[in-house]
Parts: structure tokens; sequence; C-alpha cells
């Protein structure tokens, strides 16, 4: 059994990694932290929990974490998570990343749209990107991984297959993306209040978001081509879920069946990614791990929808696929 | 008083419509029409308007409808509605359409997207498109004016300013709009059953809605351009309002605060538009008459968020706001 | 014009208020004040708002907002509420209070349940509770009204006329209420926060609830009773509305359609109060000022159901009302 | 492996199954029918398993299902489900029931309250009710069991020891049930048109409801004590669970820590089923088999409430819990 250490595990995408790893064959969950003083205990934060897991939270003491784990799921926010991964990663415990602290190419990037010091400069751009399907050879041997922004994971999946293959045109592509609310975290805050979200959508961080950027250099990054992605997030009145809905001009005499096409090729043998005829919708991917995307023409565009649970293959399933190629397990293992 | 009467008043729009009109100060409602031949009781359709008004259906008899309405507000299906509509008018009635049949610019058009022949072919292109502040003066002196559709309404308002100024592009024009479910009417269907659409988001009709030439063709009418979008509606987990995110290119030289300006210019007196600093919601909008439209930057395009209730702006209080100018009354009579 | 102004007008039932208010024939809004020093836009605090009223917060300063208004509604929480509207009435200025501070019978009750001394116990008892229905009279005369709670309203109407003609049990009377996510207020809160209470259904305040002896001292009030209610309320995945499933047993002989009918004949001439064949639901009572009533039988007991919104006539709505009648204007002036 | 065919897998509760199954380490999936004579493909009508599962829909042709299945889960109406069991039973095949068909103790019961003749009255009364934790010893040997009702499942559970105890009156005893839509089926119908249940919560079939005789006679079954339970179900706006909401009278001198007390006894070995300090709400049994408990004081009575998935734990996790011990293999197999 590998086992596994949680920090920072009171929120939404931490719940689901519990759930995860609880049916996981290969993994005993020894180690939760919270930064809470009070360490609560773990009914009272996810009740849904009780009777199903003996570990209740600790602060965080990196010597006696580090000797009790194997791997660390680190869920803290940016820059606090990097000041303490590069403590673990010196322990020699290996290292999935939910923060954005080493997904960006560069420190200055990263600086200027976190606002903030990077506590760990000299790792960045030397980190895996948490993308299997894009970056599986590099993860296997890693021991830290960037596990990947959920609204990047929607926009990416499609779109580097088709940048790489040199089918679409750089400009424009307009990434329109629809999130359920857990996206926004599990921390109070009148935006997200019930009667505030429920009955409305809303459209956010219009030319501001911090994963544009990262689209960006992840796209540079596999191809090589840079592209320039305009971005634009919405809050939907559900749970879970984001679905993209991605404009782009095909390449002159490039249709919308040959982008379909070479995406169905591209995935042919992945587990998890599924080209579809109709547009997928949110409901039919949530609670798994499954990426799916359609590709119909309109007019002298495409629109490419791309469906996926923002709390699993857009943060912990994709993070339990990492985990399984670092320790050199099934990569399907806890995740069907 | 003016007497009204409503020609299909089962559904959402009428009985909104309903709503409008029990407030308004000039109007008697004398007849309710229903195609069932059982006519159901008002109250076992639409129990919220129990003790509220003392008319029961009935079904369409155009000489005893005619002797006992003013104004007809027909919000029967397309083709259906045309085969009624002109012989109200023969009867001297004045009427506001809710279909799409007398929207577009010629029935060639009508007829490639809607697959269905035109029962009143000659009427096309000569009746005013209700919104009031692009077409007032035509629908003053109106006998039948055409209400716009819901999505349309969402686009036109922010786009017919600008491409008329001339200060964006004719392509890319990239209309995302995502609507409460409302906008797909009352009769049951599995796509809108609740356990379907609950906890979901899904893109439909792409590069197939039939809104997408009524958008064209009222901007060649109202500004005399071509111009070609690309439009996707999305279904979202809400019962009513519409958010469009539009994405446009502004000409060389131009600046989203520009075309701000612009709007905010344009629309300086009309009661019903707002230009917002921030995004506009569709909870900020439900239950009212307002259009509330953002403008703002994205890379080296902009991004233009308008919200309306697709009920009321983009239905039945468009319909009132028309019917208050056909008739010479206080144009927001009922709508505040 | 009767110039009005609201203490702490921040929140949901605020908002409600001013929106009535605005349709209001007799009335102009001229105060609102805030306890935020900051002082924020109306705008930025009720965005739906935007450009229909010039009025912005300003912090309380009795004398000068005593000299601009006639009628205060006060939106405080409990205890706040008290200590300031003892002094409004001391300017000759009459106030509708939402808090409970006024609603129970004996300042004993108050301070068991509330926790707290109470700012003016002299008061207490002596004020009107504001069920039009059950205290018009007294309503008509006050200088000061105890606007009712929401839970408590949806259990009085139906309940008080049946203790009142005794004909059921005084015991049990249980009260299973199902409220939207409004009632508990605009303050941001993990129990409340949208993926917390989305997608579930919650009780809360077993046995604990501060409405069950409002509900008890009501009746007692009215009827001279001594009921013991047990009240358990709900909270479901929806913004506004409450519904109350009351299970009560008839004296022997009595039937359901006695106490349907007696509800009936009671209610008669009342313009918000209706008694429906089927169960009501929220949904044909929200965004109005009815609640609505049904009776039927269940074995040897019977249930009644009760509707209403909880923001309108479980609030903003019953506090116009009353407002109404203590200024001898129609009491349904701008509430249909 | 074992080889399951479910009948009738086009609902809701049948995705549900299969999701689980393909979970199970013991069992392959090899029929699915439906009685669509057009026999659809599987990914058009439950979009989420495409690529998981090879087995396409088929018509049932009883020589041919019974070759290729050693179990069945029959998914069918009532009286259709029992006229095709009994076909089954002799080819030799074990089935567990979804419908009400076998629940009952005797066909008067049945006939009386679901207005049908029943196709296979011998067995009435004969049939194990499928909740493991009361009747798992006829469970073990049975070759049909009927699987419970889903609300039921949420009032047995708590009710079955207490009254087995004699530690509560047997009357009154309300069982206030809320419920998700999901819990009406996938058919079209108005009244679970999105619209028109979102955003509202109703009572309905008030003293009517078939799972009023399901409750009394199950609870007569295990304790030998009739009671008369007053049962009301409220559909809110959620996807799935139910949450009831039971009051009860403990017998004189017991207190709601003693009938707590002897239901924390009572469950203490069972997996599936959790008693809860704090009222437990639906979200936190989502996706999952289990049943959670509270046991609250309120003035005389006692409020139980107990929350369940209607689609597992009420049905398609309880009919997996029935199968495995059916077929002798860990109980919670497939189910954590």
């Amino acid at each position: 059994m590998i086992r596994v250490g949680i920090v920072g595990a009171t929120g939404y995408t931490a719940l689901e990694l519990i759930k995860i790893l609880l049916r996981h064959p290969d993994v005993e969950i020894t180690q939760l932290t919270s930064r809470d003083p009070d360490c609560p205990s773990l009914e009272s934060v996810h009740p849904g929990l009780r009777q199903q897991l003996d570990v209740n939270f600790s602060l965080l003491d990196i010597a006696s974490f580090a000797s009790q784990v194997d791997c660390a799921f680190c869920c803290l926010p940016h820059a606090a998570s990097a000041a303490i991964i590069s403590k673990l990663l010196d322990k020699g415990i290996k290292v999935v990343d939910f923060s954005a602290d080493y997904r960006l190419n560069d420190v200055g990037t990263f600086e200027q749209w976190y606002q903030v010091e990077h506590p760990d400069p000299e790792r960045i751009g030397q980190v895996p990107y948490g993308i299997p399907e894009l970056f599986r050879d590099r993860i296997k041997s890693a021991e830290l991984v960037a596990n990947p922004g959920c609204f990047p994971s929607s926009a990416l999946l499609p779109l580097a297959p088709l940048i790489q293959q040199n089918i679409i045109e750089p400009s424009p592509i307009i990434v329109d993306s629809k999130t359920g609310v857990s996206g926004a975290g599990r921390k109070p805050n009148l935006k997200f209040h019930f009667p505030e979200c429920n009955e409305s959508v809303a459209a956010y961080a219009i030319g501001t978001h911090r994963h544009m950027p990262e689209i960006d250099q992840i796209i540079a990054r596999f191809t090589g081509n840079k592209i320039t992605t305009i971005f634009t997030p919405h809050v939907v009145a559900m749970n879970r879920g984001i679905l993209s809905t991605i404009y782009v001009k095909p390449k002159e005499g490039i249709t919308a069946e040959v982008l379909q096409h070479e995406l169905a090729k591209f995935y042919a043998t992945e587990p998890f990614v599924r080209i579809t005829q109709q547009p997928p919708t949110t409901k039919d991917v949530a609670n798994t791990n499954f990426c799916d995307i359609s590709v119909l023409p309109n007019r002298d565009l495409v629109v490419i929808v791309s469906a996926l649970d923002n709390l699993i293959k857009g943060a912990s399933g994709a993070a339990v696929q990492n985990f399984n190629l670092m320790f050199g397990l099934t990569e399907s293992a806890g995740l069907l």
C-alpha cells in the first residue's frame, strides 16, 4: 500500500480526492492536514465521510508528515503551496500540487498574474504539467507534478492536438466556459451565497482570469506555437461541471469533420477522453474522470464543446491519474 | 380601457403577459384562448392567477373574439400564428405576434429555416420588428408588430448601434448565449425534464438555430450592413434569464471604452436599457423589462455581456412596450 | 406622498420592500440606512435597482432621519432594532419593525429564547402583531407594528381561525416547514454557500427554533387558547418560498371538509389569502403577497398545506399591508 | 463472474444500477432490455455510459434472456413486472424486483391501492422484503426479492427497531418526506418539467400515496405490531435524495436519548446505516448507499430525520446489497 497524505484537506477538491482514494486498491490515507489550529474532526468538516476513514486533521509538521507518507497531495492556495512543497521534496516524498505554483513556464508570468513573490522560483518551468494525455512520459518519472487548472484542462484537451497538427488558425481562439459553483472553493463569499448565484448566470474576470496565460503557455510548451486565447469564465447555478464552448477557425480547406477525426485519432486509446457526435453535457461526466468533446461546424468557424467535472477530471481525478503514473500503477486505478 | 385578448394563453410567456396586463392601468383582459378542446379552467392551467382574473379559456372564434378585443397578443407557434393573424387584421384588430412569422425580411429565408410554407407571405418584410429602442417610429403606426425572439433581443440591443456606427468589424461576431429553461416552452420533453437539465449545462442547435438569420437580417434592416453571426445557445439550470456573451473585434483604433460610450449615448434616454460597469447578471434583471449591458476588453477583442429576462424583455414585456406604442400610451405603462 | 425610510436596507427583505414601494402610488423613499461605515452605493449593493431610485445609503442619524420620513421600516437584527425604534417613536414617526423584538407577549419569553436583554421591555405585549387578517383593527391605530416572522405567518394564517372555532385538538399540532435559502438572510455563511445547500435538503434547529414560541403566543393572543406547536424548519434548494405542512387532529365529528369550509368562510373577503382545492406550491405564490392554503384528510389527521413567499407575504409584503393600514391607505396598494 | 441482465434498463434506477455493477468485481452485465421496439443504442439513452459497456438494448425474449443471465434485475412498472418475473423464475433465474408487485403482505391490499389485477397473486406475502438490515436471513436464501420503495426505506430503517422494542407509541407516527425529482422517474410530465418544479416545493398524494400501506405492512411483518402511518411526500428542486422527518411519541419515561441509543445498538455493525448527532442532509449521502439517521427531542415528541439517496439506498444500491446476499458475495461489494 502506498501511504498518502493530503495537505489542506478541508475543501471540495480534497473531499473528492479522499472519496477516490478510499476506492483505490493500492492506497492508504495516513495524513490529513488543516491550517485551522482547532483541527476540527473529519466528520464535522466532511460529514459524508463519517465512519469511512479513521484519520483526523492535524497541523502540518513536515518531519512527522514526511515520515508517514510516500506521496503528498497538496491542496493549499498558490504561494502557500510552493513554500511547503520544496520542503516535502527535500524529504524524498513525491508531490502532486493542486495549486498554480508550478504550472507556468516562467516566474515572470507567475508573478505578473498572481501578484505575489514565488517561494520556489527555480523549479518553475521544470515541473511536468499534469495532463497525462499530453505529458505522460514526463509525469511518469517526476517527483513533482503540477496538477492542471480546471478551465485549462477543458480547453487544452481539445486544442492541443489541433494546434499541434497545425489545422486551426492561431487566432481567434475563443474559450467561453461555464462552471459550477464548487469551482470557487468552499470559503463563504457573498458572490457564491446561495441566493446570489441560484437562478442566475454571470460572467466574471473578463480579460483578467489567471487561467488565460496557463492555457497559452501550455499550448506553447506542447506544440511550440504561440497563441493568445480569449477566455471568459461564467458561473452557473449548479454544483459541479465545466462546459467550455470553443470557437476556432480551421485552416483553409479544413472542415469540422477533419478536426473531429484528428481528435478521435489522438485520443483513440485514451480511457478518459471521449469524442462524441452530439454536444456533451456536464451531467453526463459529473462524478467521473471523463472529458467529453464534440466538434461541429457553425458557418465559417468550428464550435468545439468540451465537458468535464471540475472536481474530478478538472482536479482530483487528474491528480490520481498523475499519482498512478508517478508510482507505476495502472493509470485508471480508482478512477473507473 | 383597451380590451385585449391573448391567443394561445396556456404557456409561460402568456402567463407573464397576463401578470403584466393585470397591473396595467389602461387594459382589460377580455379573452383567453386555448387550442385544447377541453378548455381547462384558468386556475388549473395557471394556479398562481386564482382569484385574480375572471376570464376562462375559450376556443378561438375569430368573429366573436374580434368583437370583444381591441388588441390581440398572439402566442401561437410559427405558421399557426400567421394563419390566424391575417384574419384578425381583417377585422380591424391590432396584433402583437410572439411567433417568428413576421420577423424576417423575406419569405425565402423563413421557409428555408422553418421548413414550412408561410401562410401569409405578402406581409413578410413589411411588419415592424418589435424592439422599440431600434424601430420605435414604425411600431407607433403599425397594426401588426413582430415581437422579437428572446436571443435576438439580447444580441441586437448591444450590436445594432455599434454596427450602425461602423466601429466594430463585421466578422467575427460571436454570440454565446445562456438561457433559462422557460425559454424552451411549457410542453414536457425529456430534454427539459427536471433531472435531465438540473445540475447540467448543454449547448444545442450548434450552427442550426433559427435565431441566427433573425439576428443577421434585423442588423441588415437597421444598419444596411450585412453580418454573419456565429450564435450558440446553451441551456442552464435556471428558470428564466438570458445572458449573451458577445465577442467582437473593434475597428482599428477603437477601444472598449469607445464602444461603451457609444452604447451609453445611444441608450441615454431609454427607460429599459442600462449600460453597466460590471458584467450584468440575469438575477438582477429577472422579473423586469430591463436589458443590462456591459462592455469590457479582452486582449484584442471586446466582450459585451447582455442580460435580460427571456419572458419579459425577451417576450411579454417587449410585447407590452410595443402595445403601449401602438395605442399611444406611456411606453413604460405596466412595466415598472 | 408619504415619505418612508428603511433602516438597514442592504438585505433581501429590504430589497423586496424597495421594489414594492417603487410601485406604490402614495410613497416616496427618502432614506436608506446602512451600518457599514463605508456606505456603499445603492447600485453596488442592489445592482437590480440601478437607475430606479436616486437615494444612497447613509448612516442612521436619528434626528436627520426623523425629519425626512413619516414612516420607518426597520430591518435591523433583534435587539439592535428595539434600541432604535423607541427613539424613532419619540420623534413621532410611525414604525414597522421586521425584527422579533415586539412580537412576543412578554419580555421573559423574549429573553429566554433570544438570550439577550431587551432594550425596550415596556412595549412588549403592547404592540400589534402585524398579520392584518388577524389583527387589522389594532394595526390601523398603531404607531408601531411588529411585522410577523415568515414561518409563523405560514402557520398562523391556517391555524388561528381553526383554534378560535375550537374544531381541532390543541395537540398534536405539527408544523413541518420548508423554506428557500433567502430566509437565512444575506450574510455569507458556510451553511448557505451554494454548493452546501444546492442539491440538498436539511432540517435544522429541531426543538430550538425561535419561531416556535412566537406561533404559540400569537395563537394564545388571538384565541385565548394555549397550544404547544411542534415546529421543524427545513432549508431546501430554492431562493424563496415557504411551504408549511401542518398536521392537526380534528375534534370528534369534524372532517377535513369542515375545516376547509371554516377557513374559506374566515378568509372569504381577504384579498391575500386563498383557499385551494389542490395543495398549493411555492412557485405559484412566489413574488406575490398571497398565502395559499389547502386542507386535505390523511387517515385520522388532517394535513393543511400553506404556501407563501417568505420575502413578501412573509416579510415585506405584509409590512406594506401594515403600512397601508397605519396610514389609512387602500390595504392592497402596491401589492397587486 | 455472475452474469446479470436488467429488464427495463432505460430509466434512472437502471442507470445507477449499471454504474454500480460496472464497479462490481464479480459481475458481468450481459443483457439490457427495453420495451421500445426501436431499441435505441445504449449511448443515445445513457450518454454517460459511452465506451463503458458493450451491450445494447434488446427486446425481452424470455428464453434467450434466461440463457444468458444468472440474475435479473427487473425495473418494469408494477403489474408488468410480476407478469414477467414468474416466467424468469421458472427458468431458474434469481430475480431482484424493483416494482411494488411483491412488497405487500396480501393481494387484496395490492389490488386496492394499485387498482390492477395482480398477475402472480400466489407469491405475494411469500417474498422477502429487500431491506437487508431487517430481513437478511430470508434474503440470503431467496430466489426472488422485493426491492423496497424509496420512501418506505427511509421510514422503515428508523421506525422498525423502535416499534420492535416497543418504546414509541403506535400513533401518531407522522412521516413527512422530501424527495428529489428523479424519484418521479424519467418519463416527461408537466409536473416535473424543469420550470414547474425548479424554485418550488410541493406536497402531493396527500392521504393517497401507495407507500403508506407498504410502510404499515412491513412494520407489521417485522414487529408483529400494527401501526397506521401518516405519510406525506413532497417534491423539492433537486435531482436525488430523500429526507424523511418522522414525528413519534416516545412511550412514557422514554427519552430521545434512549431512542437514539437503541438505534445505534441495532445498527452498530451495519455498514450502511449511520446514526448521527446532527440532522443528516441528503447531500452527505448522495451517490452512496448510506442511510443516515438522527434522533432529537422536540417538546413532547421526538423528531427522527433520515436521509438516503433515493436511487441508491432507496433503489439500486439496496438491490445490489440484496443481490450480494442472494449469491453469497460480500454484502458491500460494489457499494463502497
